[in-house]
């Protein structure tokens, strides 16, 4: 279990703004104030950050802005420290968790912070989307993240005869529990299973609302060795596990498209760094970009057997109180998925359901909670899971 | 010196293609011939490989890639690996070695590639690179690399009242070394002084002969820990540093635009962590993207005084015979710079050198080779220290 030589690391702060379209700000702007907020919540100076791992994954388009780990430290005040951007498609902010990670559990960092940023509101997002796949052997035929998912969801339909109704649920679940959340975008708008599949078709049998919606977003976190955790907060949350794997980049090289081998991959990595199986997590913050992904990563992490994902929907055991409740606030697809943000918006939920912060979306008394990022069409996923302190 | 919890890393080994125009092939293409290359260097197999860190400042833009971590691990069989993109604009390649560091140093990988690409030759590039400035604030007054460049050089003229030939030389020089390195760009070009000055004004003070080139390459380092290193090759040497530092955005917020904070810093803890001093490194691969840098990045590092680097050009202590040779095998300038890859051709050519593989560049016993890795106007500043086995 673990690697003796590394550091448990601590989240000791978390920042996030408010999921919404932040038409006035500036991409560094929504960045330095996330960070703002999660010094203030670790009771932490500028001063002490070492280093600052960051994420946004359109900003080369949308605001024609790279070298943006940079900028964001200049403009939060930390200009000196060691700062880089990580990067794995739409599982970035994951990525720079990772390195944040790695970087403390080493011991050459003391003080960490990880943040990721996106602000998809000035721009047409779907072509740049689209750069997460094969831009020789895919995006040429019109394949979008929404088609392969699309294509994933009738496979699943058509093979496993898993009833629309229940993906539908996926959504319904993510928009009740949104409405708790103040930071979520759709926070207003519960839903039932008819309104999603009454919603427009998207791609079929993909409809609105079975997708994310593009938003802004910043969060950060601030991570710190657990042996010093006691000077910044007085509810530390230990990250047990950071993972990354791959799979075949092309859905169509895969020996099975509904297996999610990267995901499965890496929660195995992850269950065997934390010393602890899914039978020991308590929630988990699923990368719902689309409601048959949220299906997928399920049982890709044990969760459930293949091709039986659907049925935790249809027996509420994802609901708040289930077996597995997940998207507790929200979700990507009600709180919002900014992309290069949204990795780090799930690790401050759940540390938000860990510390007893998660207010009207309050899980009793949880004590592990795991997170999955995806990275395009599954070619990557990250998996952390966190644990608070005595857990 | 150094942090006892981390491993010590040894580059096991190497993988260069020519810099060229690589016109037939697809960027994934030349990243796994690469990796490929340096693996079989290290014979060491495919399924070995536990993580794959990559680096490609361009390609959202230039092959409307994203994701290319994946990407490039499954083209070179690795599927299945932790991958993940690191960046630092025109550092990046440096920012991938980083990450490469640090998973071996910490214990969690146990073998590493780190590779860097760029494929140049297919768009109009300027506008990109200019993304490694600030787009709000630099770009729209007209700002580029190369302005930014042209207004250090003219300052530092004016301060130091350094001879224009001066400067001139450290073109001469890297022309002069390229030479001898098959995968240099412009091994048919050596230049003279009078080339320099009499070239085509591209921004002045710069012109043609002071400027970096345009082109496609990729290049991979295979990490190892120490311990581990006889397994791979009979010829390791340790990254004894692996630094990073930041600096105020842009050159306008800066005390003394000339000072390259971020250079001297990522220095300074670099000499530390290494618990060596700028006397004890032999030969410094510098980031002479424009000739100004490479003086600059003398003196930040301490082997010049402030206002003296070019000094130690016209005494002709930067050529191969000198007291702190840079560009041995051609350098930015000549070996030529394309982005992402550059720092993993400067680490493979430092490497080069302290296993006596050199060729026609070799210098005589060097024990201790350094680089620098510059993103953007120095915002973001790497550095690397490597020592030969023994030294």
């Amino acid at each position: 279990m673990g690697n003796p030589r590394l550091r448990e690391v601590a989240v000791v702060g978390i920042g996030q703004l408010p999921v919404r379209q932040h038409h006035a700000a500036e991409l560094r702007d929504l960045a330095a104030e996330a960070i703002g907020l999660a010094l203030a919540d670790a009771q932490a100076l500028p001063e002490q950050v070492q280093a600052l791992y960051a994420s946004a994954m359109l900003s080369d388009e949308l605001q024609n802005q790279k070298h943006v780990a940079a900028l964001i430290a200049d403009t939060a005040g930390l200009a000196g420290v060691e700062a880089l951007e990580v990067r794995a498609a739409t599982a970035s902010g994951a990525a720079a968790l990772r390195m944040a990670h790695l970087a403390v559990a080493s011991g050459e960092v003391d003080l960490a912070v990880a943040v990721g940023v996106e602000k998809m509101s000035e721009g047409v997002v779907t072509p740049v989307l689209a750069k997460a796949l094969d831009a020789q052997r895919e995006v040429p035929d019109g394949t979008t993240l929404i088609s392969v998912n699309a294509g994933l969801m009738q496979l699943y339909l058509d093979r496993y005869g898993a009833p629309r109704e229940a993906l539908a649920l996926f959504s319904v679940n993510a928009h009740a529990n949104a409405r708790h959340n103040p930071y979520a975008l759709f926070r207003e708008r519960p839903i039932t299973v008819e309104d999603v599949l009454r919603s427009r078709v998207i791609n079929p049998p993909i409809r609105l609302l079975d997708c994310s919606p593009i938003c802004d977003g910043a969060a950060a976190l601030v991570l710190a060795p657990a042996e010093a955790a006691g000077r910044y907060t007085r509810h530390p949350v230990w990250i047990r596990a950071s993972t990354v794997a791959t799979d075949r980049f092309r859905v169509a090289d895969r020996a099975d498209p509904l297996a999610l081998e990267a995901a499965r991959c890496s929660a195995q990595k992850a269950y065997a760094q934390a010393g602890l199986g899914p039978e020991d997590v308590d929630f988990f913050e699923a990368h719902d970009a689309f409601s048959i992904m949220a299906c997928l990563l399920l049982e890709a992490c044990g969760f459930a057997e293949p091709g039986r994902g659907w049925e935790l929907a249809l027996q509420g055991a994802i609901r708040p109180s289930g077996r597995i409740p997940i998207a507790t606030r929200g979700g990507l697809k009600a709180r919002g998925h900014p992309i290069g943000a949204t990795a780090l918006y799930q690790a401050g939920e759940i540390v938000q359901q860990l510390t007893g912060r998660a207010g009207g979306n309050q899980l009793p008394n949880p004590r592990v909670g795991m997170m999955q990022s995806v990275g395009g069409a599954a070619a990557t996923v990250l998996t952390h899971i966190f644990v608070r302190e005595g857990g």
